[in-house]
Protein backbone atom coordinates (compact mmCIF):
# COMPACT_ATOMS: atom_id res chain seq x y z
CA UNK A 1 0.00 0.00 0.00
CA UNK A 2 1.33 3.42 -1.01
CA UNK A 3 1.43 5.80 1.82
CA UNK A 4 -0.61 9.07 0.98
CA UNK A 5 1.82 12.16 1.41
CA UNK A 6 0.77 16.11 1.92
CA UNK A 7 2.68 18.92 2.21
CA UNK A 8 1.85 21.12 5.15
CA UNK A 9 2.40 24.64 5.52
CA UNK A 10 3.94 24.88 8.67
CA UNK A 11 4.35 28.51 10.05
CA UNK A 12 4.98 27.37 13.85
CA UNK A 13 1.77 29.32 15.21
CA UNK A 14 -1.25 27.71 16.54
CA UNK A 15 -3.75 26.97 13.35
CA UNK A 16 -1.10 25.65 11.42
CA UNK A 17 0.07 23.00 14.29
CA UNK A 18 -3.26 21.88 14.77
CA UNK A 19 -3.71 21.36 10.86
CA UNK A 20 -0.25 19.38 10.90
CA UNK A 21 -2.05 17.47 13.51
CA UNK A 22 -5.38 17.06 11.47
CA UNK A 23 -2.92 16.06 8.09
CA UNK A 24 -1.11 13.18 10.34
CA UNK A 25 -4.57 12.05 11.75
CA UNK A 26 -6.17 11.75 8.40
CA UNK A 27 -3.10 8.81 7.53
CA UNK A 28 -0.67 11.48 5.91
CA UNK A 29 2.76 11.24 5.76
CA UNK A 30 3.46 15.08 6.43
CA UNK A 31 6.48 17.37 4.54
CA UNK A 32 6.14 20.19 6.03
CA UNK A 33 7.34 23.55 4.69
CA UNK A 34 8.07 26.86 6.24
CA UNK A 35 9.33 30.24 5.05
CA UNK A 36 11.38 32.78 6.58
CA UNK A 37 10.30 35.85 4.88
CA UNK A 38 11.90 38.53 6.74
CA UNK A 39 9.01 38.52 9.29
CA UNK A 40 9.47 40.30 12.38
CA UNK A 41 7.93 37.34 14.18
CA UNK A 42 11.33 34.87 13.14
CA UNK A 43 10.68 33.12 16.67
CA UNK A 44 7.83 30.88 14.69
CA UNK A 45 10.10 29.55 12.75
CA UNK A 46 11.95 27.63 15.77
CA UNK A 47 8.54 26.43 16.52
CA UNK A 48 8.25 25.04 13.23
CA UNK A 49 10.77 23.12 13.53
CA UNK A 50 9.98 22.05 16.85
CA UNK A 51 6.45 21.02 15.77
CA UNK A 52 7.58 19.14 12.95
CA UNK A 53 10.05 17.10 14.74
CA UNK A 54 7.89 16.33 17.69
CA UNK A 55 4.45 15.05 15.28
CA UNK A 56 7.16 13.07 13.22
CA UNK A 57 6.82 14.74 9.67
CA UNK A 58 8.58 13.32 7.49
CA UNK A 59 10.95 16.52 7.00
CA UNK A 60 10.86 19.72 7.53
CA UNK A 61 12.11 22.09 4.90
CA UNK A 62 12.60 26.19 5.26
CA UNK A 63 12.28 28.11 2.44
CA UNK A 64 14.26 31.82 2.42
CA UNK A 65 13.20 34.72 0.80
CA UNK A 66 12.97 38.44 1.52
CA UNK A 67 9.74 39.73 1.53
CA UNK A 68 10.85 42.84 2.70
CA UNK A 69 12.58 43.38 -1.37
CA UNK A 70 9.12 44.53 -2.25
CA UNK A 71 7.48 45.69 1.59
CA UNK A 72 4.28 46.78 1.94
CA UNK A 73 3.44 45.26 4.93
CA UNK A 74 3.93 46.11 9.07
CA UNK A 75 4.83 42.17 9.38
CA UNK A 76 8.04 42.72 7.09
CA UNK A 77 8.61 46.35 6.66
CA UNK A 78 10.24 48.04 9.69
CA UNK A 79 8.69 51.21 8.76
CA UNK A 80 5.54 50.19 9.36
CA UNK A 81 4.18 49.55 13.04
CA UNK A 82 2.34 46.80 14.45
CA UNK A 83 -0.99 48.25 15.11
CA UNK A 84 -2.53 47.29 18.94
CA UNK A 85 -5.63 48.46 17.87
CA UNK A 86 -8.48 46.22 15.94
CA UNK A 87 -9.20 47.69 12.54
CA UNK A 88 -11.83 47.82 9.85
CA UNK A 89 -11.26 46.61 6.51
CA UNK A 90 -7.89 45.05 5.48
CA UNK A 91 -5.12 45.05 7.98
CA UNK A 92 -1.70 46.90 7.37
CA UNK A 93 -0.42 43.25 8.60
CA UNK A 94 -1.74 41.69 5.53
CA UNK A 95 1.45 40.50 3.43
CA UNK A 96 0.54 41.25 -0.40
CA UNK A 97 -0.35 38.37 -1.95
CA UNK A 98 1.77 35.98 0.82
CA UNK A 99 -0.60 33.00 0.71
CA UNK A 100 -0.19 32.64 -2.75
CA UNK A 101 3.44 32.74 -2.59
CA UNK A 102 3.31 29.91 -0.22
CA UNK A 103 0.68 27.86 -1.96
CA UNK A 104 2.76 28.43 -4.72
CA UNK A 105 6.15 27.25 -3.56
CA UNK A 106 3.98 24.32 -1.60
CA UNK A 107 2.65 23.45 -5.25
CA UNK A 108 6.37 23.14 -6.58
CA UNK A 109 7.48 21.13 -3.46
CA UNK A 110 4.41 18.81 -3.80
CA UNK A 111 5.45 17.94 -7.30
CA UNK A 112 9.03 17.27 -6.00
CA UNK A 113 7.55 14.66 -3.45
CA UNK A 114 4.88 13.62 -6.02
CA UNK A 115 2.32 14.83 -2.86
CA UNK A 116 -1.22 14.09 -2.90
CA UNK A 117 -2.16 17.12 -0.56
CA UNK A 118 -1.84 19.97 0.07
CA UNK A 119 -2.82 21.62 3.63
CA UNK A 120 -2.96 24.94 4.76
CA UNK A 121 -4.36 26.65 7.75
CA UNK A 122 -6.28 29.14 6.49
CA UNK A 123 -9.19 30.47 8.26
CA UNK A 124 -12.42 32.77 7.17
CA UNK A 125 -13.93 33.29 10.34
CA UNK A 126 -11.02 35.30 12.32
CA UNK A 127 -9.12 36.93 9.25
CA UNK A 128 -11.73 38.01 7.23
CA UNK A 129 -10.16 41.24 6.25
CA UNK A 130 -7.39 38.79 4.13
CA UNK A 131 -8.74 38.17 0.68
CA UNK A 132 -6.24 34.96 0.57
CA UNK A 133 -7.92 33.30 3.37
CA UNK A 134 -11.61 33.37 1.52
CA UNK A 135 -13.20 30.05 0.12
CA UNK A 136 -13.42 31.37 -3.70
CA UNK A 137 -9.56 32.80 -3.40
CA UNK A 138 -8.93 28.71 -2.41
CA UNK A 139 -11.45 27.12 -5.13
CA UNK A 140 -9.74 29.90 -7.87
CA UNK A 141 -5.84 28.14 -6.51
CA UNK A 142 -7.15 24.62 -6.97
CA UNK A 143 -8.07 25.42 -10.29
CA UNK A 144 -5.09 26.99 -11.49
CA UNK A 145 -2.62 24.53 -9.65
CA UNK A 146 -4.21 22.06 -11.71
CA UNK A 147 -3.00 23.38 -14.92
CA UNK A 148 0.13 24.62 -13.50
CA UNK A 149 2.36 21.51 -12.72
CA UNK A 150 3.02 18.03 -14.68
CA UNK A 151 1.43 16.40 -12.21
CA UNK A 152 -1.84 18.47 -12.43
CA UNK A 153 -1.48 18.25 -16.48
CA UNK A 154 -1.31 14.49 -16.15
CA UNK A 155 -4.98 14.56 -13.64
CA UNK A 156 -3.10 13.71 -10.50
CA UNK A 157 -1.72 17.24 -9.02
CA UNK A 158 -2.07 17.49 -5.50
CA UNK A 159 -6.03 18.78 -4.11
CA UNK A 160 -5.35 21.96 -1.33
CA UNK A 161 -7.38 21.51 1.80
CA UNK A 162 -8.03 23.92 4.40
CA UNK A 163 -9.68 22.46 6.97
CA UNK A 164 -9.91 25.03 9.33
CA UNK A 165 -11.68 27.58 7.10
CA UNK A 166 -14.58 27.43 8.62
CA UNK A 167 -13.91 27.29 12.32
CA UNK A 168 -13.67 29.65 15.07
CA UNK A 169 -10.35 29.83 16.84
CA UNK A 170 -12.14 28.34 20.05
CA UNK A 171 -13.31 25.43 17.51
CA UNK A 172 -9.32 25.32 16.66
CA UNK A 173 -8.35 24.80 19.90
CA UNK A 174 -10.54 21.88 20.57
CA UNK A 175 -9.97 20.07 17.14
CA UNK A 176 -6.34 20.31 18.53
CA UNK A 177 -6.95 19.39 22.03
CA UNK A 178 -9.00 16.52 20.86
CA UNK A 179 -5.41 15.51 18.13
CA UNK A 180 -3.03 16.60 21.46
CA UNK A 181 -1.17 19.69 20.49
CA UNK A 182 0.60 21.26 22.91
CA UNK A 183 0.02 25.01 22.11
CA UNK A 184 2.65 26.00 24.37
CA UNK A 185 5.30 25.15 21.70
CA UNK A 186 3.12 27.39 19.32
CA UNK A 187 3.93 31.10 18.78
CA UNK A 188 1.33 33.45 17.10
CA UNK A 189 2.07 36.91 18.68
CA UNK A 190 3.29 39.30 15.07
CA UNK A 191 5.95 40.84 17.43
CA UNK A 192 7.19 37.91 19.96
CA UNK A 193 10.64 38.02 21.12
CA UNK A 194 13.64 35.76 20.43
CA UNK A 195 12.43 33.18 22.91
CA UNK A 196 9.42 32.60 21.58
CA UNK A 197 6.98 34.94 24.47
CA UNK A 198 3.77 37.04 22.79
CA UNK A 199 3.23 40.49 23.16
CA UNK A 200 -0.45 40.40 24.49
CA UNK A 201 -1.30 43.29 22.40
CA UNK A 202 -1.38 42.71 18.62
CA UNK A 203 -4.52 40.79 16.73
CA UNK A 204 -2.36 37.82 16.48
CA UNK A 205 -2.67 37.87 20.37
CA UNK A 206 -5.89 39.05 20.92
CA UNK A 207 -7.75 36.52 18.76
CA UNK A 208 -5.08 33.57 20.72
CA UNK A 209 -6.47 34.50 24.04
CA UNK A 210 -10.04 35.14 23.45
CA UNK A 211 -9.67 31.49 21.47
CA UNK A 212 -8.10 29.67 24.42
CA UNK A 213 -10.96 31.82 26.86
CA UNK A 214 -13.78 30.72 24.49
CA UNK A 215 -12.63 27.25 24.10
CA UNK A 216 -13.01 27.18 28.28
CA UNK A 217 -9.17 26.06 28.67
CA UNK A 218 -6.45 28.18 30.18
CA UNK A 219 -3.81 30.13 27.98
CA UNK A 220 -0.84 28.23 27.50
CA UNK A 221 1.07 31.39 25.59
CA UNK A 222 4.46 32.79 27.73
CA UNK A 223 3.84 36.57 27.09
CA UNK A 224 6.65 39.03 28.17
CA UNK B 1 -2.61 62.13 -16.00
CA UNK B 2 -1.62 59.08 -13.86
CA UNK B 3 0.58 56.95 -15.75
CA UNK B 4 0.34 53.17 -16.56
CA UNK B 5 2.57 50.72 -14.31
CA UNK B 6 3.76 47.26 -14.78
CA UNK B 7 6.00 44.54 -13.26
CA UNK B 8 7.63 42.82 -15.83
CA UNK B 9 9.88 39.77 -15.12
CA UNK B 10 13.07 39.85 -16.48
CA UNK B 11 14.95 37.28 -16.39
CA UNK B 12 18.16 38.66 -18.78
CA UNK B 13 17.09 36.21 -21.40
CA UNK B 14 15.84 37.23 -25.06
CA UNK B 15 12.46 36.55 -24.06
CA UNK B 16 11.89 38.56 -21.26
CA UNK B 17 13.85 41.41 -22.67
CA UNK B 18 11.74 41.95 -25.46
CA UNK B 19 8.79 41.66 -23.19
CA UNK B 20 10.22 44.65 -21.08
CA UNK B 21 10.95 46.57 -24.43
CA UNK B 22 7.08 45.76 -25.29
CA UNK B 23 5.45 46.83 -22.29
CA UNK B 24 7.44 50.54 -22.25
CA UNK B 25 6.53 50.79 -25.68
CA UNK B 26 3.23 50.14 -24.77
CA UNK B 27 3.44 53.02 -22.49
CA UNK B 28 3.88 51.64 -19.63
CA UNK B 29 5.91 52.41 -16.40
CA UNK B 30 7.89 49.37 -15.81
CA UNK B 31 8.86 47.95 -13.01
CA UNK B 32 11.30 44.95 -13.40
CA UNK B 33 11.46 42.05 -11.33
CA UNK B 34 14.09 39.52 -11.45
CA UNK B 35 15.17 35.98 -9.67
CA UNK B 36 18.02 34.37 -7.76
CA UNK B 37 16.57 31.05 -7.14
CA UNK B 38 19.41 29.07 -7.30
CA UNK B 39 19.85 28.59 -10.91
CA UNK B 40 22.92 27.67 -12.87
CA UNK B 41 22.62 30.83 -15.11
CA UNK B 42 23.48 33.54 -12.27
CA UNK B 43 24.89 35.58 -15.81
CA UNK B 44 21.72 36.12 -16.51
CA UNK B 45 20.96 38.37 -13.59
CA UNK B 46 24.12 40.58 -14.37
CA UNK B 47 22.22 40.82 -17.80
CA UNK B 48 18.62 41.89 -16.30
CA UNK B 49 20.17 44.27 -14.32
CA UNK B 50 21.91 46.01 -17.39
CA UNK B 51 18.77 45.79 -19.54
CA UNK B 52 16.61 46.90 -16.86
CA UNK B 53 18.70 49.98 -16.26
CA UNK B 54 19.37 50.28 -20.05
CA UNK B 55 15.32 50.26 -20.61
CA UNK B 56 14.79 52.97 -18.36
CA UNK B 57 12.99 50.72 -15.80
CA UNK B 58 11.63 52.80 -12.85
CA UNK B 59 12.93 50.24 -10.17
CA UNK B 60 14.81 46.77 -10.81
CA UNK B 61 14.00 44.67 -7.60
CA UNK B 62 15.69 41.31 -7.18
CA UNK B 63 14.23 38.27 -5.23
CA UNK B 64 16.51 36.20 -3.64
CA UNK B 65 15.11 32.34 -2.73
CA UNK B 66 16.90 28.81 -2.64
CA UNK B 67 14.67 26.72 -5.07
CA UNK B 68 17.31 23.54 -4.37
CA UNK B 69 15.81 23.50 -1.00
CA UNK B 70 13.21 20.96 -2.75
CA UNK B 71 15.34 20.01 -5.68
CA UNK B 72 13.53 18.18 -8.28
CA UNK B 73 14.88 20.02 -11.77
CA UNK B 74 18.30 20.27 -13.87
CA UNK B 75 18.17 24.11 -13.26
CA UNK B 76 18.64 24.40 -9.24
CA UNK B 77 19.96 20.95 -8.26
CA UNK B 78 23.94 20.45 -8.97
CA UNK B 79 23.17 16.93 -9.04
CA UNK B 80 20.98 16.43 -12.34
CA UNK B 81 23.18 17.29 -15.01
CA UNK B 82 21.80 19.78 -18.15
CA UNK B 83 20.63 17.70 -21.46
CA UNK B 84 22.40 18.51 -24.38
CA UNK B 85 20.17 16.43 -26.20
CA UNK B 86 16.44 17.51 -26.70
CA UNK B 87 13.85 15.36 -25.27
CA UNK B 88 11.05 13.40 -25.49
CA UNK B 89 7.84 15.39 -23.15
CA UNK B 90 8.61 17.95 -20.35
CA UNK B 91 11.93 18.57 -19.88
CA UNK B 92 14.01 17.62 -17.14
CA UNK B 93 15.17 21.36 -16.75
CA UNK B 94 11.55 22.26 -15.87
CA UNK B 95 11.19 23.79 -12.20
CA UNK B 96 8.19 22.52 -9.90
CA UNK B 97 6.01 25.41 -10.33
CA UNK B 98 8.53 28.26 -11.02
CA UNK B 99 5.66 30.64 -13.31
CA UNK B 100 4.02 29.97 -10.37
CA UNK B 101 6.22 31.42 -7.58
CA UNK B 102 7.34 34.57 -10.07
CA UNK B 103 3.69 35.40 -11.17
CA UNK B 104 3.03 35.12 -7.28
CA UNK B 105 6.07 37.30 -6.41
CA UNK B 106 4.62 39.64 -8.84
CA UNK B 107 1.43 40.00 -7.68
CA UNK B 108 2.73 40.97 -4.63
CA UNK B 109 5.00 43.59 -6.29
CA UNK B 110 2.32 44.99 -8.12
CA UNK B 111 -0.11 45.49 -5.00
CA UNK B 112 2.26 47.49 -3.60
CA UNK B 113 2.94 49.84 -6.08
CA UNK B 114 -0.28 49.34 -7.54
CA UNK B 115 0.52 48.44 -10.65
CA UNK B 116 -2.18 48.01 -14.11
CA UNK B 117 -0.54 44.92 -15.36
CA UNK B 118 2.24 41.92 -15.07
CA UNK B 119 3.94 41.12 -18.11
CA UNK B 120 5.95 37.63 -18.39
CA UNK B 121 7.70 36.03 -21.50
CA UNK B 122 6.36 33.07 -21.44
CA UNK B 123 5.72 31.14 -24.95
CA UNK B 124 3.78 28.34 -26.08
CA UNK B 125 5.79 27.76 -29.09
CA UNK B 126 8.59 26.73 -28.21
CA UNK B 127 8.41 25.94 -24.61
CA UNK B 128 5.28 23.73 -25.35
CA UNK B 129 6.56 21.00 -23.14
CA UNK B 130 6.45 23.11 -19.91
CA UNK B 131 2.53 23.28 -18.14
CA UNK B 132 3.10 26.61 -16.64
CA UNK B 133 3.70 28.15 -20.28
CA UNK B 134 0.11 27.19 -21.42
CA UNK B 135 -2.80 29.76 -22.27
CA UNK B 136 -5.34 27.64 -20.17
CA UNK B 137 -2.63 28.26 -17.62
CA UNK B 138 -2.15 32.00 -17.66
CA UNK B 139 -5.93 32.09 -17.63
CA UNK B 140 -6.21 30.04 -15.02
CA UNK B 141 -3.88 32.18 -13.02
CA UNK B 142 -5.75 35.47 -13.92
CA UNK B 143 -8.49 34.39 -12.50
CA UNK B 144 -6.53 33.39 -9.50
CA UNK B 145 -5.01 36.27 -9.00
CA UNK B 146 -8.33 38.58 -9.00
CA UNK B 147 -9.58 36.78 -5.99
CA UNK B 148 -6.56 36.55 -4.21
CA UNK B 149 -5.05 40.63 -3.05
CA UNK B 150 -6.57 43.75 -1.72
CA UNK B 151 -6.57 45.44 -5.25
CA UNK B 152 -7.94 42.48 -6.95
CA UNK B 153 -11.46 42.12 -4.72
CA UNK B 154 -11.54 46.10 -5.08
CA UNK B 155 -11.70 45.87 -8.78
CA UNK B 156 -8.19 47.39 -9.74
CA UNK B 157 -6.12 43.74 -9.61
CA UNK B 158 -3.12 43.54 -12.84
CA UNK B 159 -4.05 42.19 -16.04
CA UNK B 160 -1.43 39.73 -16.99
CA UNK B 161 0.38 39.53 -20.25
CA UNK B 162 2.07 37.13 -22.34
CA UNK B 163 2.36 39.02 -25.69
CA UNK B 164 5.08 36.59 -26.68
CA UNK B 165 2.83 33.59 -26.05
CA UNK B 166 2.05 33.04 -29.55
CA UNK B 167 5.27 33.87 -31.62
CA UNK B 168 7.85 31.51 -32.12
CA UNK B 169 11.61 32.24 -31.34
CA UNK B 170 12.32 33.90 -34.81
CA UNK B 171 9.09 35.97 -34.95
CA UNK B 172 9.78 37.50 -31.22
CA UNK B 173 13.73 38.24 -32.51
CA UNK B 174 12.21 40.68 -35.18
CA UNK B 175 9.47 42.18 -32.57
CA UNK B 176 12.46 42.87 -31.14
CA UNK B 177 15.24 44.21 -33.65
CA UNK B 178 11.94 46.79 -34.23
CA UNK B 179 11.98 47.68 -30.73
CA UNK B 180 15.66 48.15 -30.62
CA UNK B 181 16.22 45.61 -27.90
CA UNK B 182 19.87 44.57 -27.62
CA UNK B 183 20.25 41.17 -27.91
CA UNK B 184 24.00 41.12 -27.25
CA UNK B 185 23.21 41.82 -23.74
CA UNK B 186 20.82 39.22 -22.90
CA UNK B 187 21.49 35.97 -21.98
CA UNK B 188 19.27 32.56 -22.26
CA UNK B 189 22.38 30.07 -21.86
CA UNK B 190 20.88 27.18 -19.12
CA UNK B 191 24.72 26.84 -18.16
CA UNK B 192 26.79 30.29 -19.06
CA UNK B 193 29.48 31.25 -17.95
CA UNK B 194 30.40 34.30 -15.26
CA UNK B 195 30.67 36.55 -17.98
CA UNK B 196 27.63 35.18 -19.65
CA UNK B 197 29.23 33.49 -22.31
CA UNK B 198 27.06 30.37 -23.87
CA UNK B 199 27.37 26.61 -24.30
CA UNK B 200 25.88 26.32 -27.61
CA UNK B 201 24.71 23.11 -26.63
CA UNK B 202 21.68 23.18 -24.18
CA UNK B 203 17.96 23.52 -25.61
CA UNK B 204 17.90 27.15 -24.73
CA UNK B 205 20.66 27.81 -26.68
CA UNK B 206 19.96 25.92 -29.99
CA UNK B 207 16.46 27.52 -30.01
CA UNK B 208 18.02 30.83 -29.73
CA UNK B 209 20.77 30.22 -32.56
CA UNK B 210 17.77 28.91 -34.98
CA UNK B 211 15.44 32.24 -34.22
CA UNK B 212 18.28 34.03 -35.20
CA UNK B 213 19.07 32.50 -38.24
CA UNK B 214 14.91 31.78 -38.75
CA UNK B 215 14.87 35.44 -38.24
CA UNK B 216 17.46 36.24 -40.97
CA UNK B 217 20.33 37.86 -39.11
CA UNK B 218 23.30 37.43 -37.50
CA UNK B 219 23.43 35.70 -34.15
CA UNK B 220 25.11 38.51 -31.38
CA UNK B 221 25.62 35.65 -28.73
CA UNK B 222 28.90 34.90 -27.44
CA UNK B 223 29.69 31.27 -26.99
CA UNK B 224 32.88 29.82 -24.74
Amino acid sequence: MTEKKAVVLVSGGLDSATVLAIALARGYQCYSLSFDYGQRHRAELDAAERLSRASNATEHRVIHFDMSVIGGSALTDMDIDVPEQPSEGIPITYVPARNTVFLSFALGYAEVVMADAIFIGVNAVDYSGYPDCRPQYLSAYQAMADTATKAGVEGRGPKIYAPLLHMTKAEIIQQGDHLGVDYAQTVSCYQANESGQACRKCDSCRLREQGFSLAGRADPTRYY
